[in-house]
């Protein structure tokens, strides 16, 4: 069986709707706060957790390169899951609708710098891959009891081949 | 009446205990994952809300300059509050115990490059203040009622001086 090709899109709001939430300053502050000195944006992922709580991990992650080889997507049914960049790196966010409990036809997308994102829960995703350069991240996801993973092997892998400068 | 010196101090867990926790990578990561390729570590960060939920919100803070004046210290006296650099950010971070519902002697901290910091429910604290830049933060704190804030004028202001280098 033949590899698949993707090509990376912009993350943006509306294109990645369907899959979870970029956080980002794309929008007007909603409120100005310490005396006009810091630009406040409230609330702009929707964290959701079937039981446990909203905990703040570290992943430290290495580089990936083009052309990127997906050969696994995965899923956290329990919980949502955000990535913020502590370092400035710039990743690749590569996601699936489900096809009756199995990944349908990815995409990927390709963050701007600063860029963050939250996967809503039960959303089928590649791992996390900072692009060109290793990444830090705090990660805002569910910290409770039961593994909260589904894995999905593919047949026939994704090759992620070009992205956006 | 004068004012106070305050000399910031590198940011460590054991100096910030009391007062909050230190998100950064200096311990073993508890978890390998993604083949290798990724250290993980889990559950930093002592989310603690008295109602409401965790939200991922966007500080977008002008930058603050040595001398700096610090005369107003506030909590959130229903939750817990991180701040994760998105930029390559260092940032002071001014706390205090309390002392019978006012802040006691203050203190100062100097974040190293991608140190994080979560401020503990209800601790005394001085806004948000990037350091010789501006920096973009997501901040983890609680979405709820209420105005969650309590704000502490100072009759005698801190000035922090001095910063690591």
């Amino acid at each position: 069986m033949t590899d698949r090709i993707l090509t990376a899109a912009p993350l943006t709001a509306e294109a990645f709707h369907s899959f979870g939430d970029v956080i980002d300053t794309q929008r007007a502050p909603d409120k100005i706060i310490n005396q006009g000195m810091c630009d406040r944006y409230t609330d702009l992922a929707k964290l959701d957790f079937s039981d446990g709580r909203a905990g703040i991990s570290l992943f430290d992650a290495k580089a990936r390169h083009l052309p990127y080889t997906v050969d696994l997507l995965e899923r956290h049914p329990d919980g949502s899951q955000a990535f913020i960049p502590i370092t400035p790196t710039r990743f690749l966010v590569i996601v699936a609708p489900d096809a009756g409990g199995m990944p349908g036809a990815a995409q990927a997308f390709f963050t701007a710098p600063g860029q963050c994102v939250n996967l809503h829960r039960g959303v089928w995703h590649g791992v996390l891959a900072p692009f060109e350069a290793p990444g830090l991240f705090a990660v805002i996801d569910r910290i409770g009891s039961g593994a909260n993973l589904e894995e999905h092997p593919l047949d026939r892998p994704y090759i992620v081949t070009a992205a956006p400068d």
